[in-house]
């Protein structure tokens, strides 16, 4: 068992969820919570490097969840050493360390009438996170990202997905607007949300592949990006609101778009 | 200026920042930022209670700006005081004390088709203050919160509700299925979100006054609030997503239901 703060390997997992130049080096992220941990057990088991008990989460395994376990690489630690590396205030017994998943245009566009969500410099973890979530719900095929865009393995991020993380593909693009052209090319429909846009949400049909780029939370989308799109459309506000938050907007065209 | 930490009024503004019984034994709560701060004091000066700006806040005012605040009790902190006590790492220059809103069903309900969005033990502020911001765009009437759910005052919620919490109505009912069967009574259809039910929430037509009731972001409605729903509704899901972010579903359903 582990009982060193300073132990190497709780070093590096502390180093792991604080950076996003260390998770990319090593295409590594961490994992928080008993869930997540046995859904990629289970489903991904080939993403998994190694996982750190705590003392307390170690010691409420089931019988048939050590036996789970017997495949992969774990270790214990002391609840201390584990409450001083883990980001929660509730840790939930368990990090693990788990190979990044990484995908191209053709996971998302398989089908006739895929869809995509496309975010231009979003920012918050908390709402990526939620796009994620609520993506794979309304049966979204991938979530592009300007390279500008907050970390997809962003600790805050990763616990928001509740598990989307390992399910959705998403990949971030160099050249945001080369991708933007690339995806017009392969047959998506761009539809930018837009707070200055003409046509409501509800009036498109949204046939064939589309894709809905979101913008930035303060700035919505760039000028360039909102060239590229094939339709703006806007989602009417009442009252004195200005904006909706973006994994709102997000998630209403996501859901209206499946209709 | 004030320039001590230990001041009073800068003790009674944190305490008033972390209590929610602090707030309710006053009646008052504290807003952040000089967006919200002038939305106040050009719409509602009655409210505001008294303001503080801290020192690089107030040297940015403009003397339109300033004009304006004539009429307003307000004093500035020094920028070391200040910082020790507003919760964001970016304070935006000012922390007003504003009396609390006050609310009837009657405020709520006003015309044949007022829909209302009803919420069940919800625990993150975050949420609420997202749900309320969208209620506000989607033009719901009101929120009615059970007497158990996290304080629509706090700093967390206020912040994401954008100034929506000073313009949509919102109580808490003491009992919560006393306040269901009286919304029945006044004509108000209520539609439970709900993860088990068969009819999905494009389904319904919502005629007239609706409710929209949405449960504990980790349990969903109590048995015994679903049971007093006219009508139980599903958001579908695909892939393994077992549930939608709290204020996403709320989302949904209010801009589906304003349709």
């Amino acid at each position: 068992m582990i009982t060193s703060k300073t132990n190497p390997q709780l070093k590096y997992l502390a180093t792991l969820l604080k950076k996003r130049s260390a998770r990319e080096a090593d295409r590594v992220f961490v994992c928080e919570g008993r869930k997540m941990f046995f859904e990629i057990l289970t489903q991904r088991p080939e993403y998994l490097v190694k996982a750190y008990w705590s003392e307390s989460g170690a010691a409420e395994l089931a019988d048939a969840e050590r036996a789970l376990m017997l495949a992969c690489d774990w270790e214990t630690v002391s609840d201390a050493a584990f409450c001083a590396v883990a980001e929660t205030v509730t840790p939930q017994g368990v990090l693990a360390i788990v190979r990044m998943p990484e995908y191209t245009l053709s996971d998302m566009l398989k089908g006739e009438n895929d869809r995509l969500v496309i975010l231009e410099s979003l920012r918050d973890p908390g709402n990526l996170g939620t796009i994620l979530r609520t993506a794979e719900a309304a049966g979204i095929g991938g979530i592009i990202l300007s390279a500008d865009s907050v970390d997809t393995f962003n600790p805050k991020t990763v616990r928001s997905t509740m598990g989307a993380i390992l399910r959705v593909p998403f990949l971030y693009a160099e050249d945001f607007p080369q991708m933007l052209a690339e995806l017009k090319r392969r047959g998506v429909t761009l539809y930018a949300a837009h707070l200055q846009a003409s046509v409501p949400y509800t009036e498109p049909k949204y046939p064939g592949r589309c894709g809905i780029l979101i913008g930035n939370e303060a700035n919505g989308l760039t000028a360039e990006a909102t060239a590229l799109a094939d339709v703006r459309i806007r989602i009417p506000m009442e009252g004195q609101a200005e904006s909706l938050n973006a994994a709102i907007a997000a998630a209403i065209l996501m859901y209206h778009t499946k209709l």
